[in-house]
């Protein structure tokens, strides 16, 4: 028998401070555009949508924004969360190399949303919002934010694509719970929803037409804001407590870690990991390869291209330099739900494009097999979208076994699959198959890629 | 907003040795008997089932029983698990009553079996068991009997209830996800399941059933044991872990427990925590009201007799003294399904008749009530079962609100309900129905008790 172990940090060690790494980048990533005008947008055109606070850290430089008081107390139901050693999965590996893992999956909803989920919250109680929307596709955001308006006495309305909806029955009864309004998009609430219905009445959703009710009903409303689970700024800033709180972990258990990864679909789980060890990187105090994980049929950073894009596919949002597939680009149906998105965090392209870190792809049915072996080794289910990195990890720690090297591998583990588990039944039934990816598909999406001067 | 507090413990307070409250009890617990001789049973009568380092726990005197090395290692997995100070649910309460649990959903498996089943995987693996066989309904002991089996490289093979087969796909997938085996009782695979299913081609099964399927599987292989989840001596045994960490946990936060509550369905939750603080009230050190809570449609305590009578409705285990709605009662169908027993452990129906503990009944209504409120103060989705505990300790808190006393409440939050969403949705959309108590029904059930000289 193995003896994993887990590094726990006392409470007062969670971090005062989220880390954005905007602060330290050798040139700085390029502006989020109006696609109206072409010219980059000010504080005044999300003021609609966002609390001020929030907006003032989109655009933040300062390398250490103060976590609230009322923030850090929330953390502290779950957080900080454990730091493994993954001695076990060491042995069935029969491997040399030494691998960690951050397990996010012990805060309340289960995954590592509700960090940046309670932050914006607390922003918006704060300037006297009443209510806030938001969209969900696999639900692992939208129950994180059900959660976090739970804590802070807002209401919290949630468009939830309509397939997820009907066949995710589990995470809407958690967001129900939690005491959030759950309502199967496209709907008839809004003026997007009704225009969709109306040509296509039997549409399932999108997470595109998801947003952009959301979005209306935030703009519409006085007393509604609208919160994002990943890819802008903010959101990973939140989560930047994952990768503050590993390095403490780590430096208890004696280790730096020669590669870093994470999974990503917006890229938050994996910006908050990897930014503060990009930082030690930049100043020459690390030497870590870091590596963002994406699933092989909708490979933003591997196949996709780095240019100007809308965020959703309505064309509601700014401009943003992004890796993407093109916002036409409907990418298969696959399990990992929340890696299911056409672009990437202009951050985290950023930092590929200056080649700070490393883009991977696997695909799906490769991932889950590393995800039962880890659940076997170390007893904990992954989530299909944090098998992702499951899979990266075992591949270096055999790269490791080949080459004789006693490496160290630190991955993000972003949240359990408890509310996924139809997805392992479909891999053990051989119900799951590898979707290639559709190189045609995206040279037309490609193609409508919007033109910016 | 408040702000509840973690008591969390370094690996290195793990307890060292389970404590055994027969060693303490003003007298000894009537002794188990063969039904077909009516005297005591002995070790031999056990082992073709068990291994003898279980038999030797389960009729053990002695006051500590040290907890192997390997076991310790394991629970390191997840323990100590976390000790909450619930002042958000206190708030929301507005009670001047102090709210402790100790939160055993963050096992890997999702609740406090694995204390037992990582212990029983042990001693079978020590013993050169190939294979455990088991029954589960709702599956949480199966599953984490399958959790177990993997970490110790057993096979295991769980015979589940067939509606619940059915009806919870995704407690299945996490034991096949583990590697375990799983088949619907009653199966062709046995005797008594062939007996069962050519007299009733539709049966759907019962926990009574499947408890002889894996019985019969055990005692006819050589490489095979059984393994059970609740109930016998040696499972409540194992449970003290809970209590024992609770103790020092509390002793950080500086409080001591005015009432300590647990849920009740085999008993092993409840004894894993209330035992250890038997131990304190005999010695005269702890003045804790101790109270186990069961559902109102399954009153094993509140409304059953203290009889001898068998653990399953096949009539193949010994005779034991309990508390029981007499075996052929069929409880009806309600979500909390782990505590849908017609007995309840003879150790804990023992403390109940020396007038050591307090019972109460709840409705599942009113449960579901107070595990809403938990969640939306604290986060956690408890399962249906630990919602009983949450309704106790709401309604003592509400009682010191009343009386206007700061009482020290301590309740076990057995586990979490990711995997019986169902039931949350049922109770929103208000298909959860209060189902009264059949007192006829009882009657004819103790009418049939064995008679005992």
């Amino acid at each position: 028998m193995g003896d994993s172990v887990k590094y726990l940090l006392g409470e007062d060690r969670i971090p005062k401070a989220w880390y954005n790494l905007v602060a330290d980048l050798p040139e700085p990533p390029p502006p989020p555009l109006h696609p109206g005008t072409g010219k980059p947008i000010g504080p005044d055109d999300l003021a609609p949508i966002f609390p001020m606070a929030v907006i003032a850290q989109e655009v933040s430089t300062e390398r250490w924004i103060e976590i609230p008081d009322p923030v850090r107390e929330t953390y502290r139901l779950w957080r900080p969360s454990p730091l493994i050693r993954a001695r076990r999965l060491e042995q069935a590996l029969d491997t040399p190399a030494k691998i960690f893992f951050k397990y996010e999956g012990v805060s309340p909803a289960g995954s590592h949303k509700p960090n940046t989920a309670v932050a914006q919250a607390f922003y918006n109680k704060q300037e006297g919002v009443k209510r806030l929307s938001t969209e969900t596709g696999a639900g692992q955001w939208g129950s994180s934010l059900a959660f976090a308006g739970a804590l802070f006495g807002l209401e919290v309305e949630v468009y939830m694509v309509k397939v997820s909806y009907q066949q995710k029955p589990y995470r809407r009864a958690l967001m129900e719970t939690y005491g959030a309004r759950c309502i199967p998009s496209p709907s008839p609430l809004t003026a997007s929803g009704r225009a969709i219905l109306e040509k296509f009445p039997d549409s399932t959703g999108s997470l595109g037409i998801a947003i952009s009710e959301a979005v209306e009903v935030a703009a519409q409303r006085d007393d509604t804001k609208y919160a994002l689970g990943s890819v802008l700024n903010h959101v990973l800033l939140h989560q930047t407590v994952i990768g503050e709180e590993a390095m403490l972990q780590m430096a208890d258990a004696d280790a730096e870690p020669d590669v870093v990864i994470g999974c990503a679909g917006g890229g938050s789980n994996f910006a908050g990991l990897a930014f503060p060890y990009l930082r030690e990187k930049l100043a020459g105090r690390s030497r870590a390869r870091v590596v963002a994980v994406e699933p092989a049929s909708c490979p933003t950073m591997t196949q996709g291209r780095y240019a100007y894009d809308f965020g959703d596919t309505g064309h509601l949002t700014p401009l943003v330099k992004m890796h993407t597939l093109g916002s036409s680009f409907v990418p298969p149906g696959f399990h990992a739900g929340g890696l299911r998105y056409h672009g990437m965090a202009p951050l985290v392209s950023h930092v590929l494009h200056l080649g700070l870190i490393e883009a991977k792809a696997y695909a799906q049915t490769e991932c889950f097999a590393a995800a039962v072996q880890l659940a076997r080794a170390e007893g904990i289910v992954p989530a299909p979208e944090s098998s992702h990195a499951v899979k990266a990890a075992v591949d270096e720690a055999l790269r490791c076994k080949r080459e004789g090297k006693s490496e160290t591998i630190l991955f993000n583990l972003s949240g359990h699959g408890h509310f996924d588990m139809q997805a392992y039944t479909d891999y053990f039934s051989g119900n799951l198959k590898d979707v290639p990816f559709d190189r045609a598909a995206l040279e037309r999406a490609l193609a409508e890629l919007p033109v910016v001067a």
